[in-house]
């Protein structure tokens, strides 16, 4: 499915060229992950319907799960009233979405005065990239 | 409930000083919206347990709520893997997050090649800030 270019216009995209995105699975509701996408990571995200974002540090495009192989497949994805933010629904293929090995990136709670970590390692890094860069 | 000082050198602020946060309904799971937030609008946030952003158009600390009234209670908050992105569950006071009088501001959805307004308007804008200024 291709998105029209003047829809693509109406994304207010920062002063970088990129917006925030949020991948929210589809069926628990849970907040996964949050990265960026430039014009071309919008555009493709939705021609290919999984999730491709823009890697600031890295400075190109990111096929979430190209190393790891946990893709995100999309199911919809939307924007806000200011056309700055957007929002994925989005089913993770292999249940983990963070580069911790964690099913989501969301796992320091505020407790007691500060950051804790309440979710469990699933996978290890080590074992999820294994052999590769990233 | 305080935060730690050394908590919040913890986060990492953008180039301004700033990290996105997201309301996310606590009980439907629904994102509400996204904004910012500076080092005192986050510690204030925790203090006070509401949402309370920095609105970048204005350059000054948004009390979510102050003058609609719809004021997002805190019942958690999170940081995510690189402590970069903030995530609340809030308890959303009138049901409408959103300026546009909706419920969230997620109401663009993409839909045969283009975004679409999907969501009703619950109040007027109008309605919503009559005799204020925003």
């Amino acid at each position: 499915m291709d998105i029209d270019q003047l829809d693509l216009d109406e994304i207010k995209w920062n002063e970088a060229g990129l917006v925030p995105a949020i991948a929210q699975e589809h069926d628990s509701g849970q907040v996964l992950m949050v990265a960026w996408m430039n014009r071309e990571a919008l555009s493709l995200t939705i021609q290919e319907q999984r999730a491709i974002y823009f890697s600031r540090s890295r400075q190109k495009l990111w096929r979430k799960g190209e190393e790891s192989g946990h893709i995100q497949v999309l199911k919809e994805i939307r924007i806000d009233c200011d056309s700055d933010v957007v929002l994925m629904q989005v089913e993770q293929l292999g249940g983990i979405a963070c580069h911790t090995g964690r099913h989501h990136c969301f796992y320091k709670r505020f407790e007691e005065g500060g950051w804790r970590d309440v979710e469990p390692v699933i996978k290890s890094a080590d074992e999820i990239y294994k052999g590769k860069s990233g």
